[in-house]
């Protein structure tokens, strides 16, 4: 018979102990993470940068990955796009009664199996059952060492840069959207670790200037609110806005724009115009860049405006998305 | 009519920006906390302390505090414990639908208030809808440096040495579950942050080998776990461990035992023998700490063996908690 999770699990007595044991021990295991103590104590550089983010994604198992594997990526880019180099993670459980203890093993081997990945070590963790019907919820707060000099930031856009995106837009939103509506596709999402691309382009010496994950509201939803914190205007081309034959066709037939739709293993990288083509070559070359482009460029222009050429000359103003877009994709 | 949360502010997109001005972004205001950026970037020492914890108490408001409170204390005390100084929170909300923005903006305003007691910052924050019927659940995670030569552990604990609580047991426990189970009461709930109280016993140069919050499971489960860390035998007096009469009546009415209940507010503290007495002294004029008591003793004996000492002569050995307890406390 399938275990489930019940309210026992929350109790923080035996069961709970039993749960944390079994689970999550063995996947996490590492010299800084210590179960019996109410905090990690790690080594830290001279700055470091915290972010966190929760992850209510349904399925919690999805074509191309899982909710274990997105919530690292997630945070793990989140602290990438700082400039930041990740070291630690938290993992912040909330489980529904009725979860499945398989598919939470699953999803907690998936999770340690992308923190090998990313390089970062699951720090300290924490369990907590609710009741409902089976979900699990995981949030993972990151931290990572950023060095003295680097600096980052999503108002640092000037005037003549080069905005590129790491890869195809929508995947990840397609491949959720697919499994919740029982819609037959193989669109796969796209959630990964984007450190080896960041750190390619940083090695190079490439003047990055911004740089952004492509997540929740989509393309449109994250340089509008790039082009707001730098005071300038961003003009997109849409023909250079890479997006798979798939996931258009899905798009076409749904009626959704493939801008306003989310990623979990994508950047926007705004560099310096000199650095651009480096940069391109640089992420096509690195693991999950191979249809990186250049989309667009940083004008002086009205602030914080967001400008789209279409294919047929004309223009067409964004802003960030509207409404619900689609919920629990990450 | 009573604005309440919708899928809509789990979006991404405008709503959720609203959502997070509105309710978070005017408690949490500081310095590092920047809302356009992925992740916050903090100045840290040489040894860092990471600690997670979700919060899931039903009901979200309670006599003598709330989830926002609540989460505050819970972390920072966690830090505390192994001798950090809290410096950092970050806040993770996961918004049920239906869930009521005025009672969200209350738990958010108590929990500024609370860090600001504590002397914490809140430096990133992330928030997600899910469906179900109104619940509000905060994950923190808090960040804090460890002072070089400071060694206070789970497994510290040496023969010799005095175990003291820093005040009386059960009263959270007790005050959520009145409101659970509508009895009448004005048990109040103990949930503070216990920083002066352990900034005071260090500054006075106490040695102090172990700290552990008295949270989930109560005092005989956090107990049993320390001696098994430290490999030592627990011996507890019953008479001196610190009830309130009112929790002792709900408690013998309802057939608990205080000694499993958990509270917020209290910590169970280890020291060496010597100190004893100047330790119950500093945390019974430290704030929250009036209750204070010595209550029992480390002896080398048979390694994680609990037990405790009965008014009548007798001993009871003691186990971690078996089974449920009580969900949803903290």
């Amino acid at each position: 018979m399938e275990k489930v999770i019940s309210m026992v699990h929350g109790s923080g007595g035996q069961a709970t102990g039993e749960l944390i044991h079994e689970v999550f021990a063995a996947e996490f295991d590492n010299e800084t993470l210590d179960l019996m103590e109410d905090s990690a104590v790690v080594k830290g550089g001279s700055r470091i940068a915290i972010t966190t983010d929760s992850f209510v994604v349904t399925p919690v198992e999805f074509k191309g990955g899982d909710i274990g594997r997105l919530c690292v990526c997630g945070t793990v880019n989140d602290l990438l796009m700082r400039g930041a180099e990740p070291k630690y993670l938290t993992c912040g459980a909330i489980l529904e009664e009725g979860a499945s203890v398989d598919q939470l093993k699953r999803v907690i081997h998936s999770m340690a199996e992308t923190a090998r990945e990313a390089g970062v070590q699951i720090v300290a963790g924490d369990t907590k059952v609710i009741e409902g019907s089976g979900g699990i919820y995981i949030n993972t707060t990151g931290v990572g060492t950023v060095p003295k000099d680097r600096d980052i930031s999503s108002g640092n856009a000037e005037a003549g840069d080069v905005i590129l995106v790491s890869g195809t837009m929508g995947d990840h939103h397609a491949a959720i959207l697919s499994e919740r509506m029982n819609i037959e596709t193989d669109i796969q999402s796209d959630n990964a670790p984007l450190g080896e691309m960041v750190g390619n382009l940083l090695a190079a010496g490439i003047r990055v200037h911004t740089l952004r994950d492509v997540t929740r509201g989509g393309l449109a939803t994250v340089l509008k609110e790039l082009a707001e914190a730098a005071g300038k205007q961003f003009v997109l081309e849409e023909e250079a806005v890479p997006v798979t034959p798939k996931v258009r066709d899905f798009c076409g037939m749904l009626g959704l724009d493939p801008i306003y739709m989310g990623n979990e293993g994508k950047l926007a990288a705004i560099v310096d115009r000199e650095d651009a083509e480096n940069a391109l070559e640089i992420i096509r070359h690195s693991r999950y860049g191979k249809d990186a482009a250049v989309i667009g460029r940083v004008e002086d222009g009205e602030p914080g405006r967001l400008v789209m050429k279409t294919g047929i000359g004309g223009e067409r103003v964004l802003g960030v998305l509207q409404g619900e877009g689609l919920p629990r994709i990450c």
